[in-house]
């Protein structure tokens, strides 16, 4: 294949390198990668194939190997990524009960990187920076740690409601809680506790500028962390939605900006935010607006049941302009600190309209032109498709058929429903391609579901509005889908994944705990050609949702723009150690460590500390390579830190516990990676050295 | 593709259960799953292919979109494996400082599922169990929590020099542990901290029947986390090797049977164990026999140049059977508490021998016969090759260069040696084939460089004994490789991994935090032919060392073998509650929860507490389908669980936060997960509900 690019002259340096013993060492093959060797995309791009009778004979051999027919090798020819060649697309998923974020290569369906979130990980040296650690702090809830999250919608920030590929925001389901991932750097900035609730669901969505983040609630509490007991429910138990204000400048949730609306205690769901005809709405749907209380241990029925009684449950409809204007005239109260619009503030303002949604919905979706919502009501066959002018008449026209009991007017269900299409078993979720379809998953049936959608963006598809054109079977129990940008005002179409709750047998068995299976599905065609290409298993948590960008639109670093980069504030630190800043000083029991680490060595390389020492700890990270990553840890310290190519950290710990602790590098950054080492010395009280015999 | 086996009595049944409102719902697709479609693999396996002109011409077309060359798809379809397809080899790999360990599925190079060990991991609910968490406990050292690992070098358990699928032992290079995964479960039982030694390198590695499991060193530090400034090194610093003794029958480490033997302080390196002809040895390499202490910030020379000055360090060559016999004749010294064969009874008694070895070398490979010791000396460019035999002869007539500043003697070089072999710049690791080759991994010519071995062995392959055959160039920077049951006594050949530790380019970028690259080399064809077929980013940790072992070697449980399983003992738990016994009781303060979990609800659905309770709450998992695992989290109370398949598990805490949390299940295992929840309501002292405004 590639032929080997050392040079004569790159083995003379190496071994003058060598023989010197200096630190060059391992830089050499990099630079000679960066430089020397072009991508291999690049050298093929004109050419077009014409397969040759023997490399037909070839190919036919090894497929007969492998059992393998022509199907099949057409779906490895459109997965398969040779070596340098990169993916089309990026899908960033939801890690699921992990906390974190995956982002996964499409077409070629490879696992590209985690992003620690809510889940310390020590890779990314993420959370293990000693005392006071800020990642730690930062998930602290009522100032206990709680160091997991559970997932579930990652939200790409939007301009004019297509991806920017700026800014990446995921919710916890348990914590009810949200992070802020920079994509330049791929790290998580913020994390913000929601001070109503103590988990949610609906978390995160955002409206088409990113002006706010929207974080739904599912079960119903007593707002404010409060406690009642079940026989209160109806009367304290609230359902809520918060508006996040995003501060795109600061990359930051302004959280002085946000507030929440008071919702009745149904179990508020999945949203989504209105766009182009219906900017500035969003949609959330509900179940369990039978207002259930279990108790399956007292005879009664359980949740699944008595959440699933009534035929129809409410689609929110709430004018998000309104209550953002309601907030700015001070019509909120305070709950636990929090701003609030109470409901009668909501009900009297036009804030918050329901519509009937049959039966149990667990997603909401709008159509990339914005003029239809498209909900599906997991125990009915059917998707109801709602339109945005038929919303806004029948709201102008008070057009009711009553209201609930929490007095919010419910819109009569004929007057704003455009169609209903039946697709089969346990209809979930809604994507959209570029070619007038939308796909819906079936979880019972365990199938992506193809329909055309009507009006001007439906008029692209053959079939005329609102068919069932195809069902393609899926490997098993898919939960929700995702097709390229496909819940943007810009689907690209071509690919689409089935995230697959259930596996079974699908892979090697891996003990009793199997992984997740996403399943590529090429849509590249129109009609009822749409066939899996590839099995993806998820063996590194549970994805819920994900969303898939064009990689082109994101612009990420290779390296830290300059040396001494603090990650977190994203600027030049002025604390940074430069090269001939580094050692060790004292201030009574306050000791600073001032150290660069480049390959393959840290300066300085024994720290003497005192039993008891309060260390300040300061390292940047020297080197300008891409992909020059050095680690750094102490043993039995519970420090380590992921040290990419400019970056600068800070942590501290007191050495309570004395002996002599190697500190290395835990990256493999060069030959002599291995050497990359020191020792951290902390002197006894009693001052005396420990013999190794004693 | 798949026909939807949705037949019309599966429809009916689901509806009539939706109308029902009963919990079976979506067992129904599952079972069907099970039953009713049968595993592609098995329909196709009389067929052979012939490829059509219709079906060249589809497979060029989609070629060319996608820039692919013939080549290209040979590589494909080496690779690609549909749908259903089971993988023919499991790798299991470290995940260097993630602290867990990979199984990745080969050929397809699909990550199959992450197993955590040192760091705990929410969504297999590994140490997220409440207060007094096992796991959590379990990775204490010196009383305090380390939650990560640095995981380097996973062994599978042997018996007679081959796996066989029972255990996997894995090293935590950054504090000196050692982590037991149960194969059958693949779950981490048992995590064992070295009482010597903060961290290590050179484990795990078995004996051939697992008798011992090794675990090396690397920097020498004062044995028992003693204390001694740098300038007593020579004097008080030492290296070690601990020699755990594993209970097969019980699946545990027996530290009682375990012990160590003291060291001269170079850093001792990676251990093989021999086998056939040399089975009762086994052999470490060393490096920094320079014994230097570093310290650039003082103008000396940093380690990596202090640690590279020699030509030579030292092979060292263990007899493990005399050494078993001195600890059993109870010849050991305590240090810490746990015996050590000191260095004067080591010499005295003929366990230990060292052999010049070239120079700061990273591994020591035993060939498939045992007669071979290949140590790659990471700044020569050869490999050289010791034989069992010279060794043997060596010792018996005392055929010494002289001995170390520790009186260890050192046997003769010329005597010893077998042969060299040039390969390149950077050997690093050395794997074997069923052909004769030896595969050494070329950390700085970014290499794989096949060889052929001497003796009967090396006899297979034509180009005569110790000659380098081909080099193939990988992407960049490798470290270990691995061929399939690579260094066992019988290797497969077919596949081989080099772990190539830089990506740079390969990849679409991920920020400046890059993913590892785990290529796929096809060593099926003798000779020249060794090209590179799939490249794999790992974005989850950067492994070490890994093994690839035939995937019907292992008897992996599909589901618990009894509803009620307590994983932790291997054993049906007399605790876990069965279905009837649920409920909450109470002894002063002291509150009992029995729980089951069944799709889709927990029984009961209400728990309440009392403000400072102290809660004991066990669940039993009531499912027996394979795949169908429960999660189950409270909110804010740092608690997750994976409740798999017929699994007990039980939880403590103290309710000392007032209010309404629910709890839900974290995995996806119905159409009605969402409702399977429940509400923990913790009474405040103070006794009063709290309404939602206040």
């Amino acid at each position: 294949m590639k032929t080997n690019p050392t040079t004569h002259h790159a083995r003379r340096l190496v071994l003058a390198a060598v023989a010197a013993g200096v630190a060059c060492v391992a830089a050499t093959p990099h630079a000679e990668a960066q430089t020397g060797r072009r991508r291999r995309g690049a050298d093929q791009e004109a050419k077009a194939v014409e397969l040759t009778p023997e490399q037909v004979a070839q190919l036919t051999k090894v497929a007969n190997a492998r059992k393998l027919n022509a199907e099949d090798l057409v779906a490895a020819a459109k997965t398969y990524t040779p070596s340098g060649r990169h993916d089309e697309y990026v899908l960033f998923s939801s890690g699921g009960q992990s906390g974190q974020v995956f982002a996964i290569g499409v077409p070629s369906m490879r696992l590209l990187r985690s992003i620690s979130v809510f889940t310390p990980e020590s890779w990314q040296g993420y959370g293990f920076s000693g005392d006071a650690d800020p990642v730690q702090e930062s998930l602290k809830i009522m100032g206990r740690p709680v160091l997991w999250g559970d997932t579930h919608h990652p939200a790409l920030s939007e301009t004019k409601g297509d991806y920017d590929g700026q800014f990446l925001f995921i919710g916890d389901k348990a914590n009810a809680r949200l992070g802020v991932i920079d994509l330049r750097d791929w790290e998580t900035k913020q994390i913000v506790k929601n001070p109503l609730t103590i988990s949610d669901h609906g978390a995160a969505f955002v409206t088409p500028d990113t002006d706010y983040v929207i974080e739904g609630g599912q079960y119903a509490t007593v707002l404010g962390y409060g406690y009642a007991p079940p026989e209160e429910y109806k009367k304290l138990y609230r359902g809520m939605v918060t508006l996040w204000k995003f501060d795109r400048a600061k990359g930051r949730i302004d959280e002085s900006q946000s507030f929440a609306l008071e919702l009745p205690p149904y179990w508020q769901d999945l949203a989504d935010a209105g766009k182009v005809a219906s900017d500035g709405f969003f949609f959330i749907n509900s179940f369990n607006s039978e207002m259930a209380t279990g108790g399956v241990e007292h005879g009664n029925p359980p949740f699944e049941a008595g959440a699933s009684k009534r035929d129809m449950d409410y689609l929110h409809i709430i004018d998000w302009r309104k209550a953002e204007a309601a907030f700015k005239a001070g019509k909120a109260e305070k709950i636990n600190g929090f701003p609030v619009l109470m409901l009668p503030t909501l009900v009297e303002g036009g804030v918050l309209h329901f519509a009937p949604e049959p039966k149990s919905p667990h997603g909401v979706d709008v159509t990339p032109d914005g003029k239809y919502m498209v909900v599906a009501g997991k125990l009915d066959p059917h998707v109801t498709v709602y339109s945005i002018d038929r919303i806004k008449r029948a709201i102008a026209d008070k057009k009711y058929s009553g209201s609930d009991d929490y007095g919010v007017p419910v819109l009569d269900f004929d007057a704003v429903k455009e169609a209903q299409v039946e697709l089969g078993l346990g209809p979930l979720h809604t994507q959209f391609d570029d070619k007038g379809y939308a796909y819906t998953s079936l979880f019972l049936d365990s199938a992506v579901a193809r329909w055309s959608l009507g009006g001007e963006t439906g008029a692209k598809a053959p079939e005329g509005p609102w068919k069932l054109v195809h069902k393609t079977p899926v490997q098993y129990n898919i939960g929700h889908l995702c097709a390229a940008e496909g819940d943007t005002v810009s689907p690209d179409g071509n690919h689409l994944i089935s995230m697959s709750k259930w596996s079974v047998d699908r892979f090697l068995p891996t003990g009793p705990l199997l992984p997740q299976n996403f399943q590529l599905l090429d849509i590249g065609e129109s009609g009822t050609t749409m066939p899996v290409v590839y099995d993806l298993p998820i063996g590194v948590g549970e994805p819920h949702y994900c969303q898939m960008i064009k990689a082109d639109k994101l612009g990420s670093w290779k390296v830290y723009p300059e040396i001494g980069w603090n990650p977190h504030h994203q600027r030049l630190d002025p604390s940074a150690p430069k090269k001939g800043d580094e050692g060790v000083t004292r201030n009574g029991n306050k000791v600073l460590v001032k150290m660069t680490a480049v390959r393959s060595h840290f300066v300085p390389e024994h720290v003497e500390l005192n039993e008891g020492d309060e260390v300040t700890w300061r390292i940047t990270a020297m080197e300008t390579a891409q992909d020059a990553t050095h680690g750094f840890c102490i043993g039995a310290y519970n420090i380590n830190l992921s040290l990419e190519p400019g970056e600068f950290t800070e942590f501290r710990f007191v050495a309570d516990r004395p002996g002599t602790y190697p500190f290395y590098c835990t990256e493999f950054c060069s030959a002599l990676h291995l050497e990359m080492m020191g020792y951290m010395h902390v002197k006894p009280r009693s001052g005396a050295s420990k013999p190794a015999s004693e």
